[in-house]
C-alpha cells in the first residue's frame, strides 16, 4: 500500500515508517521537526543521540535497500500538505503529526493557542487535502485514551448507547479530557466524525495509551536508525520517565498518591495496531471507526513499583517519593476502558515483564552520558503554568521488600 | 455591573450593549468589523443601513447622555485583549465575538480553518485574560442550539445522567454539531468545561436557538441606532431571510421537504436572557453552567408558513418551493431539547406571532432598495463549499388556503 505517516520523524512515526517499509509498503514521511525545536526551546533533548531524518532515510537505504520517501513541511501549511497528497496519493495516511504533550500544553496562553494551531487547523487541512486529492484514502489518527477522562461508568469504544426517557440512540462517548493538548485531540476527533460524516472520509480514531519501550525489530538494526527517548516532563512518558530517573538515582516521580489509572502499551503494539488498522480499513460508508489502543491498565504507583523491582534486579536502588500533584486530575477514581476491537482484529499483546524494563533501563544506562537532569523533574502546573519551580516531594515511599532484597 | 460585549458591533452585540447601558452598567464593546469584513468579501451587506461603531457611541451618547467604551481590535491578538480585560476588569464578558455563520465555514479548507481560528483561539485568549487578569469575572458565552445536532433522545441542558454496566454518571451531553461552524462552539464549550474545572472560572455557556426580529426598546429610538439585519445566505437567519424573500418576491427557500425543526427565540429575548444569566451567576466553585436558550421549536416549513400568512395581511403574495438541501443533515427528526433553566430564573417569552412578523416585514419594506438579490438563494454546499452555483427549485409548494384568502 501507498502509506503516508505524518510525525514520520517522532518517537513513534520514525519505527512505524521502518516497519511499513520493511513490510514492502511504499512509504512516505511528512515532517517539519517541531518536535526538535520544541526540545531546544525547552533545553531539553532525546536520551538516545539520534540522526538527522534526512540521515536515518539513507542508512535505512543502506542496511535495508529500501527507500522512504521524504517530505519536509508544515502540515498546517495548505501549500505544502495539499501538494503532498496530491502527488504522493496515499491510500493509508497515518497521522501521529501533531504535538502529543498535555504539560507543553499548560505552560501559558501562547503554547495552549499553539497546541491548538498545530493540531487543529493541520488535522482539518489534511481532512480537506483527503477529501479533494485522495478521496479513497484512509486515514488513521492517533488519538489518546486521555481524551475519555476518567468518568464513573465503564468507557466504551468511542460511541456509548444510551437510552434516556423512553428512547434510545448510539452517541459519541461523552469526553472530559485532561488538559489543552487533550482537548485538541478531543476537537480533532469530533472534526473528523463529522468529515466522515457529511463527506464519507474513510477514518479511524485510535485512542491510545502511554507507549513505552525503545526497541523494535527495525531499530535494532543499527544504532542510527533509534528512534527518540524523551524523559523531560513534557514530552517523556510515565515509565520511560521512571527509568531514567532510576538511573540517575532520583526518586521516582509519583504526583500525589499515584492511584491514577491509566492504560498502557509497548512501542512494539503501536506498531501492530497501526496495521491492523490498515490492513482491515472501515467498510466504505461506516461511521468513523474508534479503537481504544492499549494492552494492559496501571496505576502510576503499580509502574513506578515495577520500575523499582527491574532496577533492583540490575543491581539499582530506586527510591519512590509522592511529589506534589503538578495536575488537576482525580487521584482516585473508577477506571475500566473497553479495549477488545483491536484483539478482535488480531492484536497479540506483548505485556509489560521485567525483562522489557530491564532492556530499557539497559539502553539508558548505554546513553546515560546524555541524561539533563534539570528536566527529570516537573515544574508546570495546571493551576498556573510554568513559574520556574520544580515540584516537591510530599512523601517518601517505604522501600519495597523485594527491591531491597534484590538490590543489595 | 461593569459588562463587557465582545462583538459588541454585531447583530446581538450593539442591541446588547445598549440594552446594559440603559440599565445602567458600565459598558465597554470589543470588536474588529470581522462581519462587516466578510460582507465586503461575500458582496453581501446588512439590510438596514447600519452606522459606524464610532457612529453608534456618539448617537448613543446624544440620545441617552450614557457613554458605551469602545475597543477595537481582534481578540485572536492576546496583547490587545489582555490589555483590555487588564484595564477595563470586568465583572461580566458576553462573548458574542465569534463568526456564527454555518455556510461560510463550509465555502472551503481556508474558510473552515479561519472559522477555527478566530473562534477557538480568540476563546482561548479570552480564557486565560479572566484567569490572569479578572479572575472574578463570569463569562457568558454563546453557542448554538446547533452544538447538539439532532440525537434521537431528548436534548438536556448541557449535561445528561448516564447508567451504564451498573454505574452512574453526570456527563457533558453528547454532542453531534452539523457544520464546521457548529463544531468551533464545541470545541470552545470542552475549552470552557476545562479551564472552569481547572481555574474554576465562572462560566454559563448559552445554546442559543435562531434568533428573529429587528426591534429593541434601544433600537427604536433612533434609525442611527439600528442594529444589522442580514439576510444571506452566510449570516442571514432564518425568518429574518424568509422575510427578505418574501418582499422581494422569490419563493421562501426551504431545504428538502422543511421537516428540519429548531429552537427560535426574538431578539428582545436574547437579551432578557443573558441579563437573567448575568444578575444569577453560578455560585462560586460550580461547574460550568449550560442553559438551553430559546422558546419554541419549529419545523423550517412551519416558519415559512408563518411568513406567507403574515405577508398576506400585508397584501403580499408569497410562494414556498422546496430547493435541493445544500446541507448534510437529517431532513425527518426527532426534536425535544429541554429549556426550562431560564424560565425558571424569570424568562418571560414572547412567542413568535403574525405582528412580529408583519413588522419585520415593515422594517424590510422600508429598507427594501437595499436588497441586493444575488444573495437571497444558497449556494455553498456542505459536499463540496461553494462553487457558484446556486441550488435548485425541486418542487413547489402549493399555497395554503388560508394565505390566498387573506392575502387577497
Amino acid at each position: 500500500m501507498r502509506v503516508l505517516i505524518l510525525g514520520g520523524d517522532g518517537y513513534l512515526g520514525w519505527p512505524t515508517a521502518m516497519y511499513f517499509s520493511k513490510q514492502g509498503h511504499a512509504v512516505a514521511v511528512v515532517d517539519n521537526f517541531t518536535r526538535r525545536r520544541m526540545h531546544l526551546e525547552r533545553g531539553s533533548d532525546s536520551l538516545t543521540p539520534i540522526q538527522s531524518l534526512h540521515e536515518r532515510v539513507n542508512v535505512w537505504k543502506q542496511v535495508t535497500g529500501k527507500t522512504i520517501e521524504m517530505f519536509v513541511g508544515d502540515i498546517q501549511d495548505w501549500d505544502f500538505i495539499h501538494r503532498v497528497i496530491k502527488n504522493f496519493v496515499p491510500e493509508a495516511i497515518i497521522h501521529y503529526g501533531e504535538i502529543p504533550s498535555a504539560p507543553y500544553s499548560m505552560i501559558d496562553v501562547h503554547h495552549a493557542t499553539f497546541v491548538h494551531q498545530n493540531n487543529v487547523i493541520g488535522n482539518l487541512n489534511v481532512l480537506f487535502a483527503i477529501r479533494d486529492f485522495a478521496p479513497a484514502c484512509h486515514l488513521i489518527k492517533l488519538g489518546t485514551m486521555g481524551e475519555y477522562g476518567t468518568p464513573n461508568i465503564d468507557i466504551e469504544e468511542g460511541y456509548i448507547e444510551i437510552e434516556h426517557n423512553g428512547r434510545r440512540d448510539t452517541l459519541p462517548f461523552p469526553k472530559q479530557p485532561g488538559s489543552f493538548y487533550h482537548l485538541t485531540k478531543v476537537h480533532d476527533s469530533n472534526n473528523i466524525m463529522f468529515a466522515n460524516r457529511i463527506w464519507g472520509l474513510q477514518a479511524t480514531d485510535l485512542n491510545q495509551g502511554v507507549v513505552y519501550g525503545i526497541e523494535t525489530d527495525e531499530v535494532n538494526l543499527d544504532d542510527r536508525l533509534l528512534t527518540r527517548f524523551d524523559y523531560d516532563e513534557s514530552f517523556g512518558t510515565a515509565l520511560n520517565r521512571f527509568c531514567v530517573q532510576a538511573v540517575v538515582g532520583i526518586p521516582l516521580t509519583v504526583f500525589g498518591k499515584g492511584q491514577q489509572t491509566r492504560g498502557y502499551l509497548n512501542i512494539r503494539d503501536t506498531l501492530q495496531c497501526v496495521e491492523l488498522a490498515m490492513l482491515n480499513p472501515p467498510s466504505a460508508g461506516s461511521k468513523m471507526r474508534v479503537f481504544n489502543q492499549f494492552t494492559e491498565s496501571f496505576s502510576v504507583m503499580q509502574l513506578a513499583q515495577i520500575v523499582q523491582r527491574a532496577a533492583a534486579h540490575l543491581g539499582i536502588d530506586v527510591e519512590i517519593a509522592h511529589y506534589e500533584n503538578p495536575r488537576v486530575e482525580s487521584e482516585v477514581h473508577h477506571y475500566n476502558p473497553k479495549h477488545s476491537k483491536l484483539l478482535d482484529l488480531g492484536l497479540k499483546p506483548r505485556y509489560l515483564e521485567n525483562s522489557l524494563v530491564e532492556s530499557v533501563l539497559t539502553r539508558v544506562i548505554q546513553f546515560k552520558d546524555h541524561i539533563i537532569p534539570d528536566h527529570i523533574v516537573p515544574r508546570i502546573r495546571w493551576s498556573e503554568g510554568d513559574k520556574g519551580e520544580k515540584v516537591d516531594i510530599v512523601e517518601r515511599e517505604a522501600k519495597s521488600e523485594e527491591a531491597v532484597v534484590s538490590g543489595d
